[in-house]
């Protein structure tokens, strides 16, 4: 038996999210059947990020046991022949069997994009959060600096959650605009249950002059959902990278 | 009666192109059904750039006559709250009423998207051609630089097309590259059938090593569809902007 982790991406506009649910079609359960039928055995994925219905992924990481005989860096590019087009297998590898990416330290980055002009764009829409209110980049960076390193992010939890502490890191929280797109780029060691997008749905209340930029201290002071802005739309989100710290193998 | 004229976003993938056909949805009638029944008329557009199956659109535009009184400007806003999200009027304003955007002189812009590393990225699958061959941007460029100016672009046109002359000027032909992303980005006074897309399979021939980048010269000089690449799929190239020269409004 071996062990072997894959690199997945996704658009996860046509699914429920990345954990199997009786209601509807994973990312997790349509890895399963179709890497369970190339292997010709069971085979059963766990996830490094159970992203939500809607959010997009670029690298997200998953490892599962096989007897299988074909070598590991080769069943990326098996199973991409028979996935459907909106999931692809970027990497596979052998890991030893006890390594788990959740168990792991890494640094995980999100992306958050919001197209912001007075009217949508239809070629943009599965992957953006439309804004027509005209946001004020510079105030939203005023106001990510206040979440930049160790804090209790408890407001920007979403109830549900059953986490031993709220506190995280966020190693770093820039704006960028490109032309209509804004990119909203997180990155730390984890996150809480929604904490992207209510960090996204709170920037883009400091970016509408809806709050001042100091509102963002006040919130996580405040260790209360109900301060903080409101959750941001699933589809502007990916998750981009999950960097595992010094891996046992290379 | 007043004659109103239409710019109109859209993403191609689930139409079958701009014009009105038997077997198929598209675009010239999503919009008739949605105008007629606002104005309350039979409403009949006509589009400056019928675009093919699966081609998007950020700036195409179209006319159309109606006796609402309605002011034209407000008629995007009123149609875009029917509209399916994948089809966004930009801008509505009256023009005068024997005026119509094919027949004006104007300056085209398309893009064609192409997606270039190893392994497709979901998130990108419908705005851009996925090619795994390394592309030498630079090769590219020496390529369309032979296409630049005034030159008859009969092997660059889809047999099937009655055109009286198969000249036409190209004012810019831009290769650029931004991580995986390669834009071909054209412009011009008009464009024959398939000509941008026979350009960049033309150009990804070259880029993949497979052809020279003076052999462009020698496909102009050919006069022969069959000396051209083969035409690059639809779901890269976008109509980006139909700019009027001087026209008889503001």
């Amino acid at each position: 038996m071996k062990r072997v982790m894959l690199t997945v991406a996704y658009d996860g506009t046509n699914y429920c999210g990345w954990q199997i649910q009786p209601n509807g079609i994973t990312i997790e359960e349509t890895l399963n059947r179709h890497l369970s039928r190339l292997l010709r055995e069971p085979v059963r994925v766990s996830g490094a990020s159970r992203t939500d219905a809607g959010v997009h992924a670029l690298g997200n990481l998953c490892v599962f046991d096989t007897e299988t005989r074909i070598p590991a860096e080769k069943i990326c590019y098996a199973v991409n022949q028979s996935l459907p087009p909106d999931i692809v297998a970027q990497k596979s590898q052998e890991v030893p069997l006890d390594f788990h990416p959740r168990k792991w330290e890494s640094v995980k980055t999100y992306e958050y994009t919001v197209y912001n002009q007075p009217l949508p764009n239809p070629v943009a829409r599965l992957y953006s959060y439309f804004v027509y209110r005209p946001l004020d980049v510079e105030r939203m960076r005023r106001a990510a600096a206040f979440l930049v390193g160790e804090h209790d992010f408890q407001s920007f939890c979403s109830a549900g959650s059953q986490v031993e502490t709220t506190v995280r890191t966020v190693y770093s929280l820039e704006v960028d605009q490109e032309g209509p797109r804004i990119r909203i780029r997180i990155t730390g060691s984890g996150f809480l249950y929604n904490m992207v997008r209510i960090i996204a749905g709170t920037l883009l209340r400091v970016g509408s002059g809806f709050w001042e930029p100091e509102k963002a201290g006040e919130i996580l002071a405040a260790r209360d959902r109900a301060a903080a802005g409101p959750t941001a739309p699933a589809k502007g989100l990916c998750l981009m990278e999950i960097r595992l710290k010094n891996p046992p193998f290379s």
